[in-house]
C-alpha cells in the first residue's frame, strides 16, 4: 500500500499509530492490502487459520457462533469505518472461543494479516493494548446481543432491532428481508414475520415489498422500551 | 500493605509489575487493601459506582446477569487466586455492560480501589493492556457459558459441570445443592433434580444429602461430549 495513503488512514483509525517506531509504521503499512468478498463469502470459520485484522471499507461483516447442529446465533455485524478483531483471534491468546464470520454484502476490506499483526502485537505493547481494547468492546455488544436473547420478548428485541437500523440507516425504511432480520437477532422467521403483523395491526410498521416502514415512531420507541 | 509483601505477591501477579515506575509500585502497594465479605453479599450492582480490581484470597466470587424481572444467568465464577475485572469496569471505557458480583461464600479479597486502577491505568499502558487482557479472557469464559446455553441440552450442560466442578476440587462429589447447580449452569432447579435423578438411574452418579458422587466417570465425559 502507498504509504502516504496509509499513513493518513492508520494515523486516522489507529489510536497506537503514533507509538510506532517508523520501521513498524512502514511494516504496518506495507502488509495492509485490500481484499474484495463476494456476498455470502465466509471470511473466518471456527478454530482455523486467522486472516488478521480487518478495516471495512464498504459493505458489511457477521459475526456468529455456530452450534454442531448448524443452528448460528448472530454476535454483531460491522460496518464501513469499523475494524473486526475476532478475524485476528488467533494473535491474542486470551481468546479462545471460536466464532464465524462473512461477508453479509459485496465487502471491501483491508487487511493487515495475522503474522504481522502477531509480530507488532509482541513487540509494541500499544498496538496489543489496541486489540484487547477492541476485543473488550466487542464483548460489551455481544452483552447486549445476550442480554435481548436470554431476557427480552421477540416484540421488545423486535422494536429495539428495527429502531438501530433506521439509526444506522437514516429514513424510516428497513431493507432487510423477514429471514434477515430473524438471522441477526437470533430468532426464527416464522416469529418475525408473525410479531411485524402484530406490529403492522398496531399501526407501528406497514410491510411491503421494499421493506419495513416505520409509520409510528413514538410507538415503536415504547415497545422498544426506550 | 506492607511494601515487601505487596511485593512479593504483586510481582507475581501482575505481570506489569516491572513496567511500573518505582513510584507507581509504590502506589499500587499502598492502595491494595484486605476486605472481608460475608456469604450473600452483593460486591457489585450494574452500573453503580465500581469498587475496583479484585484479587481473591480465599472464597468464592459469582458473576451474573440479572435481568429486569430477575432472572439471573452466571456468566463464570471466580475462586482463590483470580483477579476480578468487572469489579473495576468503570475504569475501562471499552465495557459498556452492567453485571452484578456476589460474594457465593465468605470471601476474602485484596482491593486496589477503582481511583487509584483508574490513575495507573490511564499513565502506564502495561496496566490498561492487563485490564483489557483480562476482561479479553473473561470474554471467553462468558461466550463458552453462552454456547452451553444457547446450544446443548440440560444433559451435557450438566454432565460438563459436573466434570468441570470435580477438576477444580478434585475427589469425586461434588458438594453443591441443586439449586445451586441450577443456578450455576443458568437452569431451573426442577430441570437439574430431574436431570440428576436421569443421571442416577443411568448409573451415572449416587445422590445423597452430601453431594452428587460421581460413580462412572467415563460415563459422564461421554454425557459430556469429551
Amino acid at each position: 500500500m502507498l504509504t502516504e495513503e496509509c499513513e493518513a488512514l492508520l494515523a486516522r483509525q489507529f489510536p497506537f499509530w503514533d507509538e510506532l517506531t517508523p520501521g513498524e509504521q512502514k511494516r504496518f503499512c506495507e502488509s495492509m492490502a485490500p481484499v474484495h468478498y463476494d456476498r455470502g463469502t465466509s471470511i473466518h470459520s471456527g478454530s482455523e487459520e486467522c486472516v488478521g485484522l480487518l478495516r471495512v471499507k464498504t459493505g458489511q461483516l457477521r459475526v456468529y457462533l455456530l452450534s454442531e447442529e448448524g443452528r448460528d446465533v448472530t454476535l454483531y455485524r460491522l460496518f464501513p469505518g469499523d475494524i473486526c478483531i475476532l478475524s485476528a483471534s488467533c494473535v491474542l491468546e486470551a481468546i479462545t472461543f471460536d466464532v464465524f464470520i462473512d461477508a453479509e454484502e459485496a465487502t471491501d476490506l483491508l487487511v493487515m494479516n495475522s503474522a504481522v499483526f502477531h509480530a507488532l502485537a509482541d513487540e509494541n505493547v500499544y498496538v496489543r493494548c489496541f486489540g484487547y481494547e477492541l476485543a473488550t468492546k466487542r464483548f460489551s455488544e455481544v452483552m447486549w446481543a445476550m442480554q435481548q436473547i436470554l431476557f427480552m420478548g421477540v416484540d421488545r428485541r423486535l422494536a429495539i432491532f428495527l429502531t438501530e437500523e433506521l439509526q444506522k440507516s437514516g429514513g424510516d425504511t428497513v431493507r432487510l428481508t423477514h429471514e434477515q432480520i430473524a438471522r441477526y437477532m437470533g430468532s426464527a422467521r416464522e416469529v418475525v414475520s408473525r410479531m411485524l403483523k402484530y406490529f403492522e395491526s398496531e399501526g407501528v410498521v406497514r410491510l411491503s415489498r421494499g421493506g419495513i416502514t416505520v409509520t409510528d415512531a413514538a410507538k415503536l420507541r415504547v415497545l422498544a422500551g426506550k
